[in-house]
């Protein structure tokens, strides 16, 4: 997949997103590519998913795009969030890191749960622990530097790196159906199902 | 997005129209724009919306296109449209100048409310205020005239330009099915991710 | 639509089809024409429809083509279809030759009854009066003969031309399925709205 | 179809599947062939179908490719597995030889039911009797040999070639919608019902 000149190649952005007080969540589908086996045909290379982007809010209608944090929606979890009626929540649990030696050290973890009086859902993504950005280094070891002295006075000085990210994002009736809605028609997409087309007998002709 | 000859440039025009004794209403999808950033990368430049146009009846099967008036339904409304069940209604206000000096001076109200039989709704476009189209300017002045005369008796001359327009169609439960089963078809459209395509190899070539 | 030797030309038939024991039915969208108008522009010439087609059983797995009767469902009609419950029964009525001067001849009714069991639905056409088909005209001749007879002794000798056909097709819940299923599938396209596009700004060089 | 060096040629793979303790599940449409009759018409030679196969496991995370079984749905049967509701079960049988001699020697059941507590649902394949696989005969020259020294103490020699091959894979409600919304997708592709497209008038202009 190295280029060409063509269009085909661009890559269109549009997302959908849901504004809100606290935080700003954005949805898009990232597509399945593929990859050559035999001669002429196709599979599957890395499988597609549904991104959900957090922004944490940091003004009025301003949101920290440096601060977002992402959650990769698999082909399955889309068909729990499709599924998810107006009284149901769903949950999942993602390791970034997963099967690396990095393994364990960082936990995300994505919920929906519906509004008491079924005018909607809270979109929650939180984040335990994990390595830190570099741009948050500095930050950190000032933070480090101050609680050092006073954990030393309790002996404390376990998981002072640990950080827990929340982000909440409400989620209106009408802006969960436009996701419902827009998951089920990328659904097919994401899995690569809208490229399985047998060439007509008319369309062969060079 | 100057041109070329390429047919891919025709603009389709296709709506959804229910035609009524008061008024008739026509449904059509607006598409977004987009615009090139980067190399080779487009983002959506003007979002999508599903058009509503409202036309006043002026005889058997005759209907006033110089006197209609739209209501444009955004992404997450068509999504409040789409979830309206059988015994719901909902509404949508407009200010057609929002965000510019004329903000507040006209509002629109779209409602969608269901008949008491459950045998379909009625979808109400009510306006209020706001300048006058041209070519209503020289009967509203006649109209001024004659009220201003009226009026000085009473000493009421406030709100005289301030006109009230209101469309209400009835709509059939099978004619809502096609609107809900039209818009859930465009809807990730109007969002541009029909557009969301990966390049398979084979497509790469010279 | 003057032609060309594009392959893009060639008519795909695909029809969906249901087999019983008294007569078959068959179903198959039949889409929009457009006109052109304006420099580059489009609109609907002639609405799209979905086609239902029965055929009387004249043998095990053997259907009489040349004795099929149609019905062509418009968008709306498709709605009633789709939105139609496993309890639900519509009812639709056609004059083939509306607006001419042979209106209020034929008469054809589709109905779609649900089984007591709620285990699949009676789909049948009845069509009243009309014009026989040339190849009718011998047999119907004969017939007239032998009932001029008849009917002279009672002086009744009205409406012996008219005919009424019915076809009923059982058909079961996963097959009501399908139908829903390809018909939500076909309703944008027999309206159009799969035309509606915008071009991408990569799209038209050159 | 035998081709030309169109990168539309290539076949895409794409399975969803579900990897489970004793056997996986794998997903994917089949669509149809289609064949020119008349000038310029294409109509559907051979239909498609959502081909389910399974595997049994044969370690973790390990699975037998070469004792797969294939279990080929038909464009009614996908309507029945659409339609099929938290707590329905569904069931189907195919004969593979259906029709030509060897009729009534396979048998094969496909059977979808409801998990006790509705949290899924069990996918079963069954295939009794039928002509072994070639890579399958000298392990059973070695049971028969066994197995008759026993059976002829009881005078039992029939049958002792037909196997009983059961897959069972259960699937979560999410994976279960997952395949509900993928083939409510495919279907109408299935159905070769993508391909019925009438040409713009500004597409046909050599």
């Amino acid at each position: 997949s190295t280029g060409g000149k063509s269009s085909i190649q661009d890559r269109v952005f549009a997302p959908y997103s849901v504004f809100k007080g606290k935080a700003a969540l954005s949805v898009e589908p990232v597509l399945p590519t593929f990859s050559k086996f035999g001669s002429g045909n196709l599979r599957v290379d890395r499988r597609g998913s549904m991104m959900l982007t957090f922004l944490p809010a940091i003004g009025e209608r301003k949101y920290d795009y440096e601060k977002r944090q992402k959650f990769a929606l698999s082909a399955t979890e889309v068909g729990s969030l499709i599924s998810t009626g107006p009284k149901d929540s769903c949950e999942f649990f993602h390791d970034p890191s997963m099967l690396s030696s990095n393994a364990g050290q960082v936990r995300k973890n994505l919920s929906i749960k519906p509004h008491a009086d079924g005018s909607g859902y809270f979109v929650s993504l939180r984040r335990n622990g994990g390595q830190c950005r570099i741009d948050k280094i500095a930050e950190l070891q000032r933070k480090v530097e101050l609680l050092s002295r006073a954990y030393t006075m309790n002996g404390v000085v376990n998981n002072i790196l640990k950080t827990t990210e929340r982000f909440t994002v409400p989620v209106t009736t009408a802006e969960f159906t436009v996701l419902k809605t827009a998951c089920s028609f990328a659904l097919p997409h994401i899995m690569g199902w809208d490229r399985l087309t047998t060439p007509l007998p008319g369309t062969l002709a060079s």
